[in-house]
């Protein structure tokens, strides 16, 4: 049986999602958790990989398994198995061809920022302080302009081995929530580093280190050296994975 | 000087606010990082304790001493001698007679919960999960029985030394916020454990065990016996202090 689970995870104790020799990592505690459960290995598919400190609201992972136990009773006794910090949300069985990951339609990810001249220890935790003023209305506009289908070379670690690095985000912006604000971004896919090196821009765009225009002109170049820094993974979230 | 100090924090890790003998506190850690400015002794005095596991959004706090370092930039010295999950916010001086416990006029504290099947491991990190069902609506209305000055007895710890146990809840509400829920309270004072006292009894309005009315009943009866369990301190936050 083909079995579809959703999973929530805090990266911050992690080295990402994907199994590493003498690693802690999210994959290795789930599939180390299925063991105990099938009493054999089972290896697990992800929508995509999230980086060491990623966290995630809600990941999708499917695996193949036999059982005698209702599929949605499982979550119960997977959980059980689980650290805290990491928690099933959902079982459940889905046709025998569906990947998590080459089935996945649209992958939204939210970056939690805030920024100041002092941090706050509460908002610190999940997500990234700035320490100054940042034009937020010029950064809401300036993202707008990585909306649509693009090669995003630009916005891509440069050691990344994907030949095709054309993707198409459906829909960025940067909102304003309860203590600080939230660059959401909804895409087909994304590239390695890609929502924090957008991240990063745009908190260069706020500081009025880049124009909106500039935007433009860093996606045609394809190059890496073009684009801002990579924002570290403190404040990005994998919110959820559409089929 | 009498100098004010703005301080937020994490209370995950430490044995509350108070400075205790063999235990890692929050005012402990404070009080080390203000001897290592100013190479003495300092002793603080804040708004109030905050127990074990308890965050503070803003705590206040003041304490004597002089110094040649322009009191607003006391915030980033400090701040260097204190780990992450304590940062101070703001210093600035004070009248010789303001004292962070007895000037205070009003407190608010905030306490996250969300209910459902299963549990959410970034929202469990800092909100209270209700496993169930919870009637919002009801738990809406029987919360607002207790706005007004009332004796608290029912709602304290019932070994507290405290004589009077008389205070004022100016305002008090249960509002959506973005994925679950938050009990918000603002009032003079607060008895030991008294909001989590609240939420517990709160909790048990919103599976049905009591009734709006029977809030009154329970704040009459002034006997802790009365009220529901003390929800645990995960979830519950010091958002602010008024002077």
């Amino acid at each position: 049986m083909n079995i579809g689970l959703d999973i929530s995870y805090i990266g911050t104790n992690y080295s990402g999602w994907q199994v590493q020799p003498n690693k802690t990592t999210i994959q290795g505690e789930l599939e180390k958790a299925l063991k105990k459960v099938f009493c054999k290995d089972i290896s697990t598919t992800a929508s995509g990989r999230t980086d060491a400190g990623v966290s995630a609201y809600c990941q999708v992972v499917n695996f193949h398994a036999e059982t005698n136990i209702p599929v949605d009773r499982l979550v119960y006794v997977i959980n059980e198995h689980l650290p805290k910090d990491i928690r099933v949300l959902r079982t459940y069985k889905v046709a025998e061809d569906f990947n998590a990951r080459y089935s996945a339609k649209k992958k939204t990810y939210e970056y939690y920022f805030y920024f100041g001249d002092v941090e706050n220890a509460i908002l610190s935790e999940h997500s990234l302080f700035v320490r100054g003023s940042l034009d937020i209305d010029t950064m809401k506009k300036a993202c707008k302009k990585l909306q649509g289908e693009w090669d995003f070379s630009s916005f891509c670690a440069s050691d990344t081995e994907v030949e095709n690095k054309v993707r198409t985000i459906y829909d960025i912006d940067i909102v304003e929530c309860d203590r600080g604000y939230k660059l959401v971004v909804t895409g087909n896919g994304f590239l390695y580093n890609m929502v924090r090196i957008i991240m990063g821009t745009m908190i260069d765009v706020g500081f009025g280190k880049y124009s909106i225009e500039d935007i433009s002109r860093i996606l045609e170049a394809k190059d890496r050296c073009k684009a801002g820094h990579t924002a570290p993974p403190t404040g990005l979230t994998l919110l959820k994975v559409q089929y």
